[in-house]
């Protein structure tokens, strides 16, 4: 990156975990003064060998400080530190922000802004971090309604100088947001995989590519789910009560299957049709804009490698791109999603070249 | 493919849509003689244009029936066919057997199997259909403790020569497997994806790879999921009814956060963990035997061919893929699966080649 930072320091990041360290490489990499404290020495120790910043001393005044601990102690420290720097900007990175608003007491709330970088990883703790872990990003800025446009815009900044973009919210539409699109579809992936404990293997091997992708977050830390999921409780449990009224009235019509049965049961797969449709794809476009295309690749190396560059050589661009699999088979699936004018010479494309197409 | 074929014909194919259709181009591909019925006569002609068989005639004396119709008729057909043709075989591919057995009356049944190719597509019709559509997927052979060992020993050839992997259970185990790995995961995905049809734009465009897997199969079509869901009520409402015991648990652990709240949300969450482990990965394997390694690819044509060239120029072996998107990114994330014992190597391999290990 070459153009200047935009956020002016020292930046103090409290908390050299996972996003945090993030945090401080990515400003470090952008040539910012970059404080580090963590009640783990050893945490802290880490961060600064990683190049995140150095450690914070005693007599340090930094211009923004960056609260990046779990979101259960997170409101407590946001008040210390806007009591501790009265000039200091003070930001969070929790995951729910209602309860951090609700936990900050009764500070100078002009100079706090709460922010939710949309990223992460399943590992934690600052050997996992990465400069570029922000890269692309949404980056969610909450206006309290007390913030300043200052702090406001100190926070913004901090977004864009870490490569994510900064999207403004209230606390409430954040909470409520990452309840619908985060929150419940984990607990919901969890869910169905559970099921799955006790199945015999011989029912498992059945499993398709639908099975894997409904189920692959499952595979999420329970620890830091347990403490996000019960900080937004509220949000999420609109949110499943609603969803589980659907589900009752689909086992309704399932228990016994009689008259208005199948009315019940098509409007829900109905609905799902709606509502995905409705997911951004790629670049912000909707996800429905782009057509798969599946061909048979044989399971030997470089074979996906010859047909990207042949798809590269022919002038046409890959927008998606998903491998399937089933047990024992010899040939896999690459289903490529292509811009739908493009897709029949694409095809056409690859039969000439001979490529098997197979849906 | 060279080996002869196991099938003697000539094969009846009863219902020419993408399955009926599917395995007659298939059985064509390896020489058996194939004949088509449809109800539909422009289906049944389009089957034969595309070279999946030549229409049925009076006087044809078919050794195997296969009854591709949808499920709700099946049943009917089996027991017409199996009367109408006293030495031949008769088989059908719904995607729910025990239906189809009850419905089958007082024929023969030492010569009908019932069975289930594990492989379909989001498409239907002839024109959708594909030689290779069974190439590698279970196929479920169905012993109805009266069926024939010769009558399972040609359903069983039937799958080995359109390219699927025979597999044998009886009725309620396969009602129950499919109900599990591939009905409840269907519904769960579809009432997830509903929760969206009603959610403001911006929250939505905080959408990341998480929701978009969970509701990939969300945007399956609702009259082939309505028949099948109907079909299968009992061994369906039997999963559904457990999984909503779970959700009541979490709705009830988070409605009022108290004691034991924490450990119940962080149980559901471990259930989930333990049974996304158990789904067979690629070959049979299990999933968690591969190491995910992220890569940044950026958003040009020819990158991903680049990366995945030098990938097997350097010797190391693909094992799953996939791509993550955010809205605006510059930047996409190559999720690349690699034998744990290669993950380091790799790594490095890549940082020294240039390209930035993201995750």
């Amino acid at each position: 990156m070459t153009e200047p930072a935009l956020t002016t320091g020292p930046v103090l990041v409290v908390g050299t975990g996972l996003l945090g360290t993030s945090i401080g490489l990515a400003l470090r990499d952008r040539g910012v003064e970059v404080l580090l404290h963590d009640v783990s020495p050893t945490a802290q120790a880490l961060a600064a060998d990683l190049g995140a910043g150095r450690p914070a001393y005693e007599g340090d005044v930094p211009a923004l400080v960056v609260i990046a601990t779990p979101v259960d102690v997170a409101g407590h420290l946001v008040a210390e530190y806007l009591d501790r720097y009265p000039y200091a900007t003070v930001t969070d990175v929790g995951s729910v922000k209602n309860v951090v608003l609700a936990a900050t007491g009764t500070s100078d709330m002009s100079r706090f802004v709460g922010s939710h970088p949309m990223a992460g990883r399943e590992k934690s703790g600052p050997i996992a971090a990465r400069t570029d872990l922000f890269a692309g990003r949404p980056w969610v800025v909450v206006n309290s309604g007390r913030s300043s446009g200052d702090a406001l815009a100190v926070v913004r900044c901090l977004a864009i100088d870490v490569g994510a973009s900064p999207v403004t919210m209230d606390a409430a539409t954040h909470d409520a947001a990452v309840a619908l699109v985060s929150h419940m579809p984990q607990v919901m992936s969890s869910l169905v995989a559970a099921r799955l404990r006790d199945a015999d293997p011989a029912m498992l091997e059945l499993a398709g590519q639908g099975l894997r992708d409904v189920t692959r977050i499952a595979s999420s830390p329970p620890e830091m789910w347990t403490s996000i999921l019960t900080a937004n409780s509220e949000a999420v449990t609109t949110v499943l009560a609603a969803l589980r009224a659907d589900l009752d009235d689909v086992i309704g019509a399932l228990d016994t299957v009689a008259a208005g049965s199948h009315a019940t049961v098509a409007g829900a797969i109905a609905a799902g049709n709606t509502g995905v449709a409705r997911i951004p794809g790629k670049h912000g476009s909707a996800a429905q804009s782009y057509e798969a295309v599946s061909v048979l690749v044989p399971d030997r190396p470089g074979e996906l490698a010859r047909l990207l560059t042949l798809m590269g050589d022919q002038g046409f661009n890959l927008e998606d791109l998903h491998l399937e699999h089933s047990p024992r088979q010899p040939m896999g699936v690459a289903v490529i999603s292509v811009m739908p004018s493009v897709r029949t010479a694409f095809e056409e494309m690859l039969a000439a070249h001979g490529w098997r197409v197979a849906s």
